[in-house]
């Protein structure tokens, strides 16, 4: 079996993990080896990593030290979970990968987005073999939300309007690599956003 | 008062430390403003990542996901410590800065100097206003250790041969930016070293 690396992408509450858990088990159905796993984190070190930037006071470290601690996380994930994974003839599926990191630095620190490149290209140097970009009006992101256990305040410490910027980030990513991205319409049920994420496996 | 950035660098046991902490008295008794700080580590989120870094199994982490941990903590020591530091004046004494990482991974990791020096020039982008270069034989150093309590597993676990290869790539260094670099002779008791330091402040 030849291995696969594949990435969900998307804004908050796109349904990223909805749809990452599955493809997993399709797959797992199938007979495949699968690896779900997710960014920030994913491997022992890369998840203390994650724990050590996100836990604490908010602007406990810069843009420019938190970038360097998610892509640290990244490599570890890399060479310690995704690529002996591949190598073994899995599927490995990353909840986020390198482009949340595009988008949301693209987003909040858009003059960090050349080192954000620089960075990927010395250190992490792989993309996934296809990457699904769940596309949602934030607008309905926030409604399913609201219909649910008060998730409200992820969109609220954002925003709607940042929501629409990293859609439009995420859309214009997609464009640039057409040969790498589906975009799949998130705006429906879930039945019908996982098949047609099936139908475009490579 | 001109705020002032100065490092000491060498290969264990030179004397950096001893010779960082006088220089800081000295300074302190004319009436200046001193921060001694030390590398890897410096501010508290800096500590933080050293901890993460040097706490557990040695091959934790590899060399790549190490020297981002690494820049990361200097990013952060730099904008949290000295350059607020230097901006209102003080004299900053780094024991150990960038030429440290330099001259580490040149000698176990050859292959990645290049990512070292484009990490630097993306994250870090400064150096010392001067760099005092403890330049001393390796086999002084051992005697030295040899000489107090048990510290000789310090040399046992790198060996003299791989601290031979350091000394020269810190020379090596040194040569490459005489601007900045004082290379003063180790080999002598720390009171000669201490006046040759004070000689050469900028
Ligand atoms: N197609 C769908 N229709 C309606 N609700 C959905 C759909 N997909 C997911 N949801 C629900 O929306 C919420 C967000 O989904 P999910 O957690 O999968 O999104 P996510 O992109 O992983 O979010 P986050 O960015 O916060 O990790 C969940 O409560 C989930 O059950
Ligand atoms: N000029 C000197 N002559 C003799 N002994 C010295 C001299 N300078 C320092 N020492 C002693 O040598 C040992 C190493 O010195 P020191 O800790 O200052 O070196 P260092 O470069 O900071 O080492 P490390 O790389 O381990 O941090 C100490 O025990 C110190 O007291
Ligand atoms: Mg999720
Ligand atoms: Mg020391």
């Amino acid at each position: 079996m030849t291995g696969l690396f594949l990435s969900f992408e998307g804004i908050d509450g796109s349904g990223k993990s909805t749809q990452a858990r599955r493809l997993a088990s399709h797959l797992e159905d199938l007979g495949r080896d699968v690896v779900l796993t997710r960014e920030p984190g994913g491997s022992p070190g890369a998840e203390e990593i994650r724990r050590l930037v996100l836990e604490g006071n908010p602007d406990r470290w810069s843009a420019e030290t938190e970038l360097l601690l998610f892509t640290a996380a990244r490599r570890d994930h890399l060479e310690r979970l995704i690529r002996p994974a591949v190598a073994r003839g899995a599927v490995v599926i990353s909840d986020r990968f390198a482009d949340s990191t595009r988008v949301y630095q693209g987003v909040t620190r858009g003059d960090l987005r050349g080192t954000v490149d620089a960075l990927h290209d010395a250190i992490i140097g792989v993309e996934p073999d296809r990457t699904f970009l769940i596309d949602i009006d934030p607008e309905v992101g926030l409604h399913r939300a609201l219909a649910r256990r008060g998730q409200e305040e992820r969109f609220e410490s954002f925003g709607v309007e940042m929501q629409q910027q990293m859609r439009s980030a995420f859309l214009d990513l997609a464009e640039q690599s057409p040969e790498r991205f589906v975009v799949i319409d998130g705006n429906r049920d879930a039945d019908s956003i996982a098949r047609d994420v099936i139908a475009a496996l490579p």
